[in-house]
């Protein structure tokens, strides 16, 4: 076996007691640049983490292999002192959606598990990779990404590692994509988020979790749950780390953000709505956010609280008229369902997905002519402004109930993405951030919304938010 | 009653025989500025025509006070020597399908026929006025826009002027501007073209008509049929006319365009399509066809034939799925579909409309991501060129047979739509240039489509093509 990495403390402030995979990718990388470990090294140290870590559950493939030659060539490249930015060496793993050459993308479903190799990485792969990553495997997540908890009975559940009292959800469908950067297998992961599968399994691992708007990156070779809703995001330790990551997948040089934010914290608008997102929380959960408003106001945000309609007419709509995401999945995977293969489908996973196959035109149309008008609606009341709210009501809640009983698991499920569905529903982006710890030391979360395409500005205000919230 | 306008001929080659009706309403822009007529006199002109016309269906209300306003603002500023540009003072007819300020939108139906008076003009009809042009009124359509034919049982369905045998359909849904045009009682008319709605009234009435592509002009305030899929065009004597209105829609200064084009035609390739376009033609469509193929050809353009598959897999997925523009209509109608008064809707339309009410979200999903798939590999596919073909496989039928059968109705048109409803499906943007006589001296066309968002290609090649083709 390998030695662990050597971190040489020249000229730093680095501890000699932390390992490696205790830094963010933002510090991995200026270590990398600083030569105070090398990329081969710091592969090798998350690779042996990801052998040590009691769950097989949190990758379905890993390719070391690949691993090994991008940190080589990484390696090389530093050595020649010139580096393809911020991120050139940290390493990264994938939600098993993305394709990646050479390796099945499953999806998270047994009826992919022996799907031919993607022949090509996927755009946001190809990126990252130019930008000098290395790809260490692909998670697992909820079958077709199609739930929030991110149980998966062919693959495995993977345990949320900060549960110490029994076994509890990893949240998803990013589930092994939240674990890895939580168990720090990896401090930078890609999810995709549908209703809330970055943000969730970023708040039930205590991560940061970035979440896109439609637009921002290149969607093809990502397996579709809803085309319409699909938005790819990144879970990672800090904003900066986001902020790296975001930079490589507009096809930028990945370049560390100054320290002081140029947004200016006094010019900031928060809303909170006063509406839906606040009911029935977690003591804890409200708590932790209350004590982050106070942290802010004192930071000199503006935090108003508000009725925001949008969030009432949107509830009733999906009432009245059912879900996107459930009919453009049974569009999606109409010829599997309706084959006999069908019985193979997760049944908590079928059962949501079949729920789009009785939707008329009608509903449909009336969801996406809603979606349109409610999301103009919401960006033009909200401004500049941005929403604020806990990313979920509960902390990670506890496995067990939920494998044995399907309502129990709608139930919880349904709740888990209430803070979260109308984000993908009125296409905005938004920064989950941990703030705090609630029932059982589980993490709490949370989020900072921002209209469509406003990227560039969440990150920017997320820098400076991150220092106030975070504790 | 006032006198006929005179017209001045110093300086030009202007007929004294002819009356301004004749012109074209670029030709009419540059009589108006050589103070060869004025625009009082013009407009009087026009209201005269459509008051002696002895079709009333032409027009579901006349806006000649409007008119008369417009026409001495006009003759004012062409006093100050300072016009709007070269369609100041033109007189135009819109389609009662666009809100203008003051008149109710009835979109063709006994529903809307009080329905309270739109408060705005429509922002096409806003930049149209803005350049000066004088509106005579709103012209009659089929019943919220739906059906090729330009029957309406409501306010009478306008005759086509050129038939000297039986009475003959207008061609629709633009059937009042097609025939507005085609019987010269504007010099322009603007129509909405969802399947065919501009280029079908164009080819029967035998003027010039100017489909857009879906992002050209702002829609808002027009009636929709089918939000998709709906396009504002021009019904108008030439290409010029189309070119002049084109600017003034989207927001310029009209000015006359070269009369020599920049688009070389010996650089220009055209493609007509060997599938689904060609059969079953009216032999004089036919004969009319070949020969301006054989003059454009001469004229040194590049004509190629192909196979389009496009068009084959439109076909199919439409036999398999349904229409987009049903399942919209349904969803805009709904309400009063669902009410007791939707006796009161023309039985051909509300037959067509209902057909959307049993689509499934599966079908629409289908037709909505087949569309985009097959429009991206048509684009792909054509390239620079541009493809050609009969307007409309016949010449304007007889109305008697039409209004008794339905299934007769059903089946002509489909046929009158099968040349154009695919360019909304794959969002097109398309000129019908008039091509010569068919059947019972009826008028026939030839169709010019360029890909999405290429209108000002397709206006600068239709200036050259529209002199090789027009007879």
């Amino acid at each position: 076996m390998r030695q662990q990495p050597r971190i040489s403390t020249k000229e730093t402030g680095v501890q000699p007691s932390k390992q490696p995979s205790d830094y963010s990718a933002t510090e991995l990388g200026q270590m990398l640049a600083r030569g105070e470990i090398n990329a081969v090294d710091l592969t090798e140290h998350f690779i042996s983490r990801i052998q040590a870590h009691g769950d097989s559950a949190v990758f379905i493939t890993t390719t070391f292999e690949r691993a090994r030659e991008e940190a080589a060539a990484s390696a090389a490249r530093y050595q020649r002192g010139c580096p393809l930015g911020a991120l050139d060496g940290v390493p990264i793993a994938w939600k098993d959606a993305v394709d990646i050459k050479g390796t099945p993308t499953t999806a998270g479903s047994a009826i992919y598990r022996d799907a031919p190799a993607a022949a090509e990485d996927a755009p946001v792969v190809a990126r990252l990779a130019a930008a000098g990553m290395v790809t260490l495997g692909k998670t697992n997540l909820s079958e077709f990404a199609y739930s929030a908890l991110g149980l998966n009975p062919h693959y495995g559940t993977p345990l949320n590692p900060h549960a110490r009292d029994v076994r509890r959800a990893p949240g998803g469908s990013s589930s092994g994509s939240g674990v890895a950067v939580g168990a720090r297998l990896a401090p930078v992961a890609i999810g995709t988020d549908t209703g809330g599968s970055v943000r969730v399994p970023a708040a039930f691992n205590g991560v940061v979790g970035y979440k896109t708007s439609e637009t921002r990156y290149d969607r093809r070779g990502v397996f579709p749950l809803s085309q319409t809703l699909d938005t790819v995001g990144v879970l990672a330790h800090t904003v900066s780390d986001c902020f790296l990551v975001d930079q490589a997948l507009r096809g930028g040089r990945a370049d560390v953000p100054a320290t002081a934010s140029g947004q200016s914290l006094q010019a900031l608008t928060l809303v909170v709505p006063e509406n839906v997102v606040l009911d029935d929380l977690e003591p804890e959960v409200h708590a932790n956010f209350s004590a982050s408003l106070d942290r802010l106001s004192a930071a000199g945000v503006k935090v108003l609280r508000r009725h925001v309609p949008e969030l009432d007419e949107l509830k009733a709509l999906s009432a009245s008229h059912g879900f996107l995401a459930s009919a453009e999945a049974y569009c999606w995977h109409h010829d599997l369902l309706e084959s006999s293969r069908s019985s193979e489908v997760d049944p908590f996973v079928y059962k949501r997905i079949m729920a789009g196959k009785s939707m008329s035109a009608y509903d449909l149309l009336r969801l996406q002519q809603g979606r349109a008008k409610l999301g103009a609606s919401l960006r033009a009341s909200m401004g500049e402004a941005m929403l604020v709210m806990p990313t979920v009501a509960h902390v990670a809640p506890p496995l067990a109930a939920l494998e044995d009983d399907m309502d129990h698991f709608v139930a919880v499920n349904s709740k888990t993405i209430r803070n979260t569905m109308w984000g993908n529903m009125l296409n905005i982006c938004a920064l989950a951030l941990p703030n705090g710890l609630g029932a059982a030391g589980m993490p709490t979360s949370i989020v900072f919304a921002a209209s469509a395409e406003r990227e560039d500005f969440l990150l920017d205000c997320g820098l400076s938010l991150a220092n106030v919230i975070q504790l």
